[in-house]
């Protein structure tokens, strides 16, 4: 067994304390990475403190890891010891169902298991996460890093990066696209990175007026502060794509206001309580609300 | 003038009375017509009842209008009297902006004039709807109706058939498509109808048991009485596409647990509060929440 040094949270009131426990050897699949990052996503924190629903403790959080292969199973092609290596927000699934079968493994029907505060496929070993000195998981769903890459940077694509990326490429952003994000947070900063980089003109919302300059500095062209409705009027009909990362309860008319007729809100961030919106808000403009 | 009769609410709170007023003569590009039908829609309540915003009294309702044209403007062509015609839900639009121009005028983004409660294009003549017994309209917003059709039975398909076709329509409806139709009354006996209509096996969702035999005489296959939460268990990640027609606050998360992943909850009905909706309900499964 490889002993693992840890961060867990023990109750939902209290703080991450040191922990101790054992990953498994691997089996003739499992590569077992030496962990160097362990990005800090907010469901870290949703979990840790049961507002996703009651988590199991202890529980280490933790699913943007990057770091070093130091073992690999007898089977394992992919990998060899020495190369770099990353975990995201899940590390097994059924294989057999549908979405498995299609590579969206993520909607695993059957039993996804995530990287931490779930169980493996015998339904009992309790999983835990990157805060921690070391995971062994099966190779397919281990990402390759290439070398050379800042590795510390590497890290937060994992969960905020392609939940960013994932829904502006699905939906088509380019040069010239209109893009909303609100909120500039873990995702926030990235949704705004990535967009820039395809060419949007980026429009962030905030309630913190000392973001604004955050937000130019990551590439946005305009701010919008969210404490004052009249704010909006600025961006009335005028957004293709809005990427809302907001995690706590929030009302979505404001933001379909913005989007031009047909625009897409997608929603990355999930509030733990019922979020709002006015079917009105939805209906005039056949405006769509998504989240990926 | 054009004397007309009708029915006509003088406040949010009393009931309709009968009401004269007179209609324009039609000019070069207007067709009269005496009314023969008008459906009853939801929206007529709401509007009424000032609960989509104050209305302005008096206020005639009605949008779902057939009956006989019997003048028409000296440059219409499409029609002429005795022909049979529909009206709406709107009767003009700027004709000048981006919709207007792609055939979506009632995403005019200038001034939709709606049927009733609302203004013509001077922005001061108040519309008066179809609980009456004529009405001026451009002809250019005049549907045809075919001969030896029952008109009684095409005046709901002004507003709620339309409603109910396009999201089925536009959302790839077909021979074994499993489709939700959220609430019986005016919009989903008729989507139940029309998806039936289409190939698509139906479920309706209903919080009225003595709803299921009429649902399934109009062609649903399931029904699930929606009272018990449990109910909703039989139909979880079945659906392709569900039509919403609830016309009060309620939570949309139970229905997206019943569509398959990628599935699509398409709002038609408008409640007055703002409905709720958990954010893991769409990320999980890459739900869409969208209103035509």
């Amino acid at each position: 067994m490889i002993k693992t040094k840890a961060y867990a949270a023990q109750s939902a009131t209290t703080p991450l304390q040191p922990f101790q426990f054992e990953r498994r050897e691997p089996l003739a699949n499992d590569v077992v990475i030496e962990i160097a990052y362990c990005g800090i996503c907010h469901s870290d924190i949703h979990t840790a403190r049961g507002e996703w629903g009651p988590a199991t403790y202890p529980c280490v959080p933790g699913h943007e890891i990057v770091g070093r292969v130091i073992q690999v199973g007898k089977k394992v092609k992919r990998f060899k010891v020495g190369d770099l290596a990353g975990v995201g927000c899940f590390v097994d699934s059924c294989g057999k169902c549908p979405s498995c079968k299609t590579h969206e493994e993520q909607f695993c029907t059957d039993h996804t298991v995530f990287t931490y505060n779930s169980t493996e496929l015998d339904g009992k070993t309790r999983t835990l996460g990157g805060y921690s000195s070391h995971i062994t998981v099966k190779d397919k769903y281990v990402l390759k890093i290439k070398k050379g890459l800042t590795l510390e940077r590497v890290a937060p694509l994992l969960c905020a990066g392609i939940t960013t990326y994932s829904p502006l490429k699905r939906y088509g952003t380019k040069k010239g696209s209109k893009v909303g994000v609100v909120g500039l947070g873990g995702l926030g900063h990235m949704a705004v990175k990535i967009a820039k980089a395809m060419g949007a003109e980026v429009t962030v919302f905030s309630t913190s007026p000392h973001k604004e300059k955050d937000a130019k500095t990551l590439g946005a062209k305009n701010f919008v502060l969210t404490q004052d409705p009249k704010n909006f009027a600025s961006s009335a009909g005028k957004l293709d794509l809005i990427i809302d990362t907001v995690s706590a309860k929030h009302d979505f008319s404001p933001y379909l206001g913005t989007l031009k007729i047909g625009g897409t809100h997608v929603l990355v961030g999930a509030a733990p309580e019922p979020n709002q919106v006015a079917a009105m808000a939805l209906i005039y403009g056949r405006k769509n609300l998504l989240a990926l």
